[in-house]
């Protein structure tokens, strides 16, 4: 059995990390949220438009996106291809 | 019985992080109950119209629900296919 | 009588990650009840479209439930179907 | 006497655990008085829709009330059916 | 005298978290409020409706009471009626 | 001369567990607040209708009060009639 | 000269019980506020219905501010009347 | 010369929450600038209603001042009629 | 050479909580700023009203200012006239 | 060479101390920043009332800048003619 | 087996200050969803301008997601290209 | 090689005060913004009052200011003339 | 193999400083976000002023970019140019 | 190799401090974001007055400006110019 090493504790400090990159997630949660209740409002007024306004709605939601992903993409290699945990295996020639 | 070891630190951190990413949650609750709010408020105006803003609301919806999901996700893979632990006990040689 | 281990520390996170996992559930009561209070303002300017406005809120609340939901799951799974001490258990071959 | 050991920890913090899960109850609270006061003042403005705008604000309030209802739902579990000390006590052949 | 035991940490602990569990309070207390105000108003506008718009703030004030409510009976489960440190003591043969 | 014991550590927590159950009063605080605000200014439009709106006012707040004598009942259970303390010199067989 | 003891504990704890006690009076202070600047603006469009005015801004503030006053009361009894303490002593025997 | 004792830990706690106390003084703050801002601008459409305005405002601000008092209050008597430190004294017979 | 003693504790959490109490400025910054503004405005509006305009923000900035002038009260007695650390001092009979 | 003493304690929680009493300039900065706005439009406006709208701009400001200065005089006082450390070194006799 | 060492530290801070740059994310998820919903709205109303309307809000989503990029590369700098552990391990001579 | 002192501790608790100190940047950030976009307003409105506006605006921005200074100035002297660790010295002899 | 030393405790600081630098990110994201909706609010209203709409997004856009960058300045220093390591070392005659 | 000592204390929460300083600029950023969005309205509506918005949207925001390169400066002082650690060293007579 294994006492507690400096590998248990950076695989530790990256699941909280993790958790703390997916915050992140309120900003586009809140944003996206917003645009589509203007949207559906859009919508209503200007039926006819719709598909116009979809199109917007969608754009603008894609690259309000783009920072919940990245707090997603931050936390997968925290996860599944953690470089810190494989550069201190590389420090101990293992 | 078993001391206090790392394996056991990283399992912990991991419950700790599963929560921490559940509170991404906050955001998408916020804005998608906004969005039903707008779209309940232009049904009410223009119920004609009301296939066009369900469409509509459903669909910035659905764009404004994956940072949610990217949180779940995050904290389904700490709880059933924990990546940091695996890695640890093949450090482990186990 | 067991002195404190690894399997308890691992039990007593899971119960603070389920208590921090429930907060997410301010976001989808906050967004819902906005919306409840936008509908019921939209029928009552309009009670002939009540059906729809209805629709319209349930189908919105239905998304802006999902995260609070998440949360729900993720806290049911650490308290029930904890797999962290699962894991843990199956490397102490238990 | 018995000294501090593993259940006593995890006991403990699930009596925080359960207290967390509760502030959840912020979200629903300022919700669902929202939603009361938007009602009351439609009822207002046309007392003849009274009955369909109490039937919108109950059916709204009903999903607003869900999140509140599940960390009420944690917290009573960490009380009563604590599954967690359950689990650990199973481990130390109790 | 006693020295600091396991029975001990879980009373404290329960204390903080009946405290933690109140503060859910500061929701409704707001949300209530803001109805009040908005029935108010509307009262001085259509004196003749007061009764319909009492009833429907009562109403809407009963389903926001809930989670005040919520977090009372935890906190009061936690002060009289502790099931965590019955579950202990039951632990300990007591 | 006494020790730090497990019983200074109960009464210790509840002095700050009955602080945090006093921080709830932040929430009827404001709400209140805003209730006498737009009632003073709905008299002030509708002076014939101060009755009304008064007894709308009150009726509202007292509701609203409500989690407010939540937070000061669970103080005042923590220390005046500390059921945590009295559990645990049972225990002691005192 | 004695050294640090349960009952020191227990005072030190009710010092920082009572500071948080006071910050519900942050909640007050805000209403009230709000309430007062509703009200003046009032009187100032209608003049001649200042009494009623004021009457309703009294009241409403007299409900409001008992949350603040529950404060003051629980950090007075935790300076003044401290129960905490005396039971403490009475288990001392003293 | 004198080791850390309880007095000491007792005093110094003291000093922390006469802090913690006056925080409540951001909320008065707030509120009493944002009436004085709506009762100037009121005084400048109905110059002739000044006396009226400022009567009411002083009476508002009179009540909104009160928890910002009660802090004050409180952290004088923790400062210079510090009855916890009294208590202790009295405890050990000085 | 002196050791770390309960003065220095007394003296040194005096400024920790001097500090603190300064914080409450933020409230009548917010505020005031707030009342400047509007009566900047109700000056540019009526011009002819700014005697009465002035005199009305400068009473109601004088009841704002009360809570920043407490904590500044607070600070300099904890600073200057210290009386925790006088009430030390006597105890050791120093 | 000197160990950890006392005086460092005190002199290190006095520069901590210094930045917290800062923190007041948040309040101020936003307030007067309104202010600064609100102004700048009505000398839009009404161009000619220019000197007036800045002669209360500036009266308002003044007051307003009170609790930020009360901060830095705090900081100045901790950094400059620290009473705590003089006091404590005339406890030290020196 | 290696003990805890600086390597581990430098590389387990890497993790949580990862996590921490990715919450800088919550800005521009915030600020671009509600750029999305303005100009779905705009498209709505002006459909025959969607064009000019979709490049000034790709323009403007361009600049604000610079500062979710900034968070992302200095996470992935910590991540993959760690320059804090390679300059540590230059000064062990590794 | 030295030890870790006293003085050390003082300038590093100085470094920590600087960044406090800094933090009430946000304030004026916010407000001065604020002030400029009104001004840009009015500007655009009435061309020709662009002097007396920016005046104005400079003129508020100045007052705004300080308090960002306030926090510069006690930054500077923690950093460049911190009469803290001057004052730890001459109590050394140094 | 090393043990934990200086320049560990100073690379683990600087990736946790540099963590905390990027979440001054969250205010450009804002900041801009809100700006480029406005601005395709603008576009939509008057197409024929894009140029200029654009032309002032970005001149604007580019002065509130900068608070982001000088974050992302301060992070790659404390990464790749860390001069307060370079410092430690230069003591240590490395 | 050297242990832990002073030098590295400093230099290491020189670098937290550093971190500290850059998060106010949260403020600048959404200030000149508004700023940017107002004078884009602005310039839509007024294209012919669009040198005099920039100039006073520039003026403006380089006043905004100040307050986050004076965190910039604070934290380039401490990261290239410590006078913190010169301070300590001339103290060492290194």
């Amino acid at each position: 059995m294994e006492q507690l090493d400096g590998r248990a504790l950076i695989l530790a400090c990256s699941a909280i990390g993790a958790g703390l990159a997916m915050i992140a997630g309120i900003g586009p949660g809140i944003g996206q949220g917003y645009a589509a209740g203007r949207a559906a409002e859009a919508v209503g007024r200007q039926p006819e438009a719709q598909g116009d306004i979809t199109k917007t709605l969608l754009l603008g939601d894609a690259v309000a996106e783009t920072t919940g992903i990245y707090g997603l993409v931050v936390a997968m290699i925290l996860l599944f291809a953690n470089p810190l945990i494989t550069k201190y295996l590389s420090l101990l020639g293992q």
